[in-house]
């Protein structure tokens, strides 16, 4: 008996060691890299960041540079990598739109970092993997449905149902800074179509709005009228912390678009709370956005619908591609 | 062993048994109450159309009534009953949005129908029930996402994921009618909200952009001009088969509008396919529906997306009531 007693403490040792063990998590950007070591509760060490390399076989030389830098200082249970672009999950490849990453769609970014580093590799839409990780962070797991929004230069959003990204389909759900807030055709969005909740909501969305306001006004009612081509969102929030009766009026109807297109999902999918992320959350109004919010969804489905800002910013991507390889791994076992 | 091998032919016969035993499927609509005995496969045998009685108790009478008349011709598994109305589904009750329905709201209705009849009441959503059934008619139920709408005098709304009714946090998931496809507080919605697509897309919201455009004619270029206070959807449709212009804006617009809908809930969803309902999907031209949803939304997503008209008609409630209840008991068994 006492060989079956040994196995028992080697699996009791081989679990605490998974639960403290940490994956590598790796959140790719445009213009630069994120990468750490993450365990279960978050950030272990350093966030190294470093300039997004110009071809996919120079990102992936630098995603494997990286791996052993963090390897050298921590034993690592696997690789979460977090990509722009729709992700087919199983095969761990971008399979479209990414825009400004040309050539890196159908890149085999599972396969090639495995072979490389020997560690299973899990890699999921950046937004999803936010998603993920914003969920984990709250205890939001339980839940049964968590829509998670980065309020950006654009919209991503990621849907979370019973714990799980929902992928829908084609793995392309949670695109939802493309759902349609007009149907006039009157503002373009970087995707092509027009009226997008991004094309509104986003940051571009909301120096859109600034322009067509300030259009219309004089530089004697506001400052911010005086040079539209110089215009930027730091400017109308600077002018609506002092006061600036047009800035208000901005800002306002920022809330309003905001507003509009989480009550679309709201009354679609009742969700139990929403997340905002993304450089702008840190300037909403919450509370004013609560309030349109509840004002534009039906009654039972803004009984208890929270909106919370996102806890974890720009490491959002970052950890949750490393905690759902964890999670993966956890669930194998 | 004769008697091991009796209880599994007896096994045998009971499956047998469950998989051609009928439910009663129970469809409750503001004007009449539809009834009948629903196998698997469909109705079986006739189907009794009542007018719905005034009150909640002669309503929960009329259940009773119109099931023991069911119970004399067949053996019945059990009752679904589809409501107007949000429906807490495990208590069998709907919690709120039964306006045509007067004291409806809270009425307990599993609870009373089980005690009265000693068979087992599953109470549902009709729209989500409607969805239920014409993805089981399909051979949808292994898709991850099927959206069904009911276009008629409103749009419902249901959302199947992995072939089982998403509810959402409380409920209420599948209002799709009531997404906002404009920012500018142009349409009065039923719900007293402002452009939800239902002002759009439903009968009514055609009626609405008919007499918009009908305002800007001259008879002489329309009859559909001479008197807007008589215009219905029937003359639209009548003046569109004879290829009148107007008409044909008219239907266009419907059509753009629908696909503007669908498009934010595709962008959002990313669903295998969308099924079409209610008493105006006879009228839709789906090639041209199509076109414009592809356009609408993101490569990927719009793929293999596919759009189906419904195949059960004014039955679906009913039909996907007591498919519920019969897919209940064949898990519970």
């Amino acid at each position: 008996m006492t060989g079956s007693h040994s196995v028992l403490d080697n699996n009791s040792l081989d679990n605490m060691l998974k639960i403290k063990m940490p994956a590598v998590g790796i959140d790719l950007g445009g213009t630069k890299i994120m990468i750490a070591a993450v365990n279960s509760e978050g950030i272990v060490g350093e966030t190294i960041k470093v300039p997004t390399p110009k071809s996919p076989p120079n990102i992936l030389n630098k995603f494997v540079e990286l791996i052993n830098q963090i390897k050298k200082e921590h034993l690592i249970a696997g690789i979460g990598i977090a990509t722009p672009g729709i992700v087919d999950t199983e095969l761990g490849i971008p399979i479209g739109a990414t825009g400004n990453l040309p050539g890196w769609t159908d890149t085999k970014i599972k396969q090639i970092i495995e072979s490389q580093t020997l560690l299973p590799v899990y890699v999921e839409n950046d937004a999803n993997a936010a998603a993920y990780a914003e969920a984990h962070t709250r205890n939001l797991k339980d839940k049964k449905c968590v829509i998670v929004l980065t309020i950006g230069t654009g919209i991503g959003g990621g849907i979370l149902i019973d714990g799980k990204v929902f992928h829908g389909a084609n793995h392309g759900a949670g695109h939802c800074g493309h759902i349609r807030i007009s149907t006039d055709n009157k503002r373009l969005c970087t995707c092509g179509l027009f009226d997008c909740y991004e094309a509104y909501a986003s940051g571009t969305g909301l120096l859109a709005t600034a322009k067509e306001i300030l259009a219309n006004v004089n530089p004697s009612q506001s400052p911010l009228a005086k040079d539209l081509a110089l215009l930027s969102n730091e400017a109308v929030f600077a002018a609506f912390t002092n006061k600036d009766l047009i800035a208000e009026k901005i800002i306002n109807t920022w809330h309003k678009h905001l507003a509009i297109g989480m009550a679309s999902l709201a009354n679609a999918l009742n969700p139990d709370c929403f997340v905002l992320g993304g450089g702008l959350c840190n300037f909403i109004n919450y509370e004013l956005l609560n309030e349109m919010l509840i004002d534009l969804t039906l009654p039972k489905i803004n009984e208890n619908l929270k909106v919370y800002k996102s806890e974890l910013g720009y490491h959002a991507g970052m950890i949750g591609a490393a905690q759902l390889i964890l999670d993966k791994l956890a669930t194998v076992n």
